[in-house]
């Protein structure tokens, strides 16, 4: 096991560079689109898939490589985390969420921080990132079983998805939501729709990772 | 073997997740794409692929991640599945393909079922839903002898091509088309044209199975 | 090995649907993509990559999967194919070519085959088949040597990218180009521009086969 | 260990076709875009991330396939590299950068040679280029170490995110710099703007090396 302190810089920096690329891509897309905003999330979601991969791969061996606290939170209830450390890494999240979104303003001359107005809010919205929460976790949990080293290219085939097939454009991660508040571009969402869009996160990885502790389950009774 | 519970859970969880992929981002495109249908339709499509690698990798090893009826009547002519698993699977997969559209139109503020009215007929859709069918299940089939752990990817590389290089953007499932026909936007197929594409898949699939059952033979003798 | 008939059916039957892939994609892309070259080369060039990472994982294992003539021939000077087979793998793929282009014309309610009048012709076209066959040859013989398992996606990655990079949106295949001749649609080519096409093609590629001949040579004697 | 000639080769070769690649896309799609910068860039970064897994997959196994002085000199950094090889590399990487934009000048018909126009310069684009490289080396870094399999999936996803999240589309390597600044096309860079993006470039570079020298130190000596 690596030592703690390495394992937050990485979740730190990790962090970063997926906040940078989903914010960054959002800027330059939608300055090069021509007001086309369906080219825009193309683009948008394949910078996403790209770094997706890319940063699970390197960081994967050090941390883990979750990003995400819901996804940290799923590994607590699974017993593959402490509570301390859980806390540790949500923290390391969280920091390195808001630090991606200053780089990526810093990249496109925008203020360091400035709040969204991008309405993100209603049940219908909620019931996405329900959905895409759950799928989220229900990826993460069925490859991580028996097809531990196909978890990047399947977290990022999925997100380049649910990037699409959600109405909120899959959020999925709280430490990602709290930071995209402090971003008034492409990929923004308003403070105050915040939490809406975090218990709806926090219910689908709950709901996922129970459907899974059942759905695996007998596997393990068996192999 | 997993037991047939958990198994037709999980064709019904990874069906119902691919069309919500397929209907939602489906819908998605349709309204940012600014009627550039072209657009719509690659976004739809590079959607689909993500999705589909990353749930063929989540429930492949639960249930064998068919999530298509022909794939398991093609695996039920090949003694792999029992006649009553069969059945079983065509069901869940079938429940699970209009959860799926429910969840998607949900999520966008659509009717949670409502009849198509895009016409899907005639001589070339029925060629192309045979030969989109005969496809998919020469690439399962061909793949799963001797590279099996690329099944996921092969099979999204190719309906991402399917959608572009038939008339029909490639159905080939018939669960995916009774459950398109629930659904009166961009992905939808009306109601009284699903027989002409189920025949027409079926034909293709059955194909498919028959000419892999002898180009694959001999090397079974072989190897 | 497998018995050379199963072998040439792999080959005519790959060829048949990476054509019907080409051809098809082509003409729906133009048919959707609003009068936007460049949108409906981007869907044609990710339609192909699809296909060929799929159709090589498919065929693989049993011909080879070369659907080119140029690869073949290629095989033969490196003496891992014989004179007579090589002469029935080339048949193979010119009658698969041709087959997938009437086979796509028909999904698309075209005439089986007819005269393209698309002109590409003179020196930057020939350089830009050249260097796409080059190319070609050289991401198939470099990964073959070390890692042949991912030929397939290195393949379609290099397509990709060649449909893009190259003036002529890389043919680099003769039985690709005499069966687009017979198109007169998006990927079409004018009959008497083939032989210019094809002649640049074999130059390329037995460039590279000479250069790569040298620069893997001396792994083997230290491997 | 490959001889010196032959890896200086494979540097060189696959140098070339990577500039081939990110210049002739940018021709090209350019040309095709109707005016739609966003378009363009897409192609060109997803012609760009196909190219990279080829390239890396066939050079891989000869010269390590680094094509950018910058990880050439992060390998000397680490001691993998001798000082007269890195020095050889380099030179290698800079006549094949050269060599891969002739090239695509004369597929598009443009004069061999001619110096960009295109502004990019000031404090802005110099930090994306900071970011784009320490990313990169970072990249290159985690995954060597325990996934190096996966080395050339995770560059490319990675160069394809890059060129969207960052304001200056990420040139992260120095060779690749000097010469874009000899093609007054969509990839160019003005001769008199190299030196920032260089100097940036190296800053990055260097920073991902010594924050991967302690993040990955523990590893070592628990493995």
């Amino acid at each position: 096991m690596i030592n703690l302190q390495r394992r937050l810089v990485a979740e730190w920096l990790g962090t970063a560079l997926l906040l940078a690329t989903v914010v960054g891509s959002g800027i330059m897309a939608e300055r090069l689109a021509s007001g086309n905003v369906g080219l825009a999330l193309l683009a948008n979601s394949i910078a996403t898939g790209g770094a997706l991969i890319a940063l699970i791969l390197t960081f994967g061996s050090v941390s883990g490589a979750h990003f995400n606290p819901a996804v940290s939170l799923a590994a607590a209830l699974r017993g593959e985390l402490g509570k301390g450390e859980t806390l540790y890494y949500i923290g390391a999240q969280i920091f390195g969420a808001f630090a991606g979104v200053a780089a990526a303003h810093m990249m496109f001359g925008e203020p360091l921080f400035f709040a969204s107005q991008h309405v993100r809010s209603g049940p219908a919205q909620w019931w996405s990132e329900f959905v895409a929460s759950f799928g989220l976790l229900a990826v993460i949990l069925g490859c991580s079983r028996h097809r531990a080293e196909s978890v990047p290219v399947a977290v990022a085939g999925y997100i380049v998805a649910a990037y699409w097939f959600t109405a909120s454009t899959s959020f999925a991660n709280p430490a990602v939501t709290l930071a995209r508040a402090a971003s008034d571009t492409f990929a923004g969402i308003r403070p105050q729709d915040v939490a809406g869009f975090i218990a709806a996160q926090l219910a689908g990885s709950i709901a996922a990772t129970t459907v899974f502790g059942w759905l695996l389950a007998e596997q393990d009774a068996h192999h």
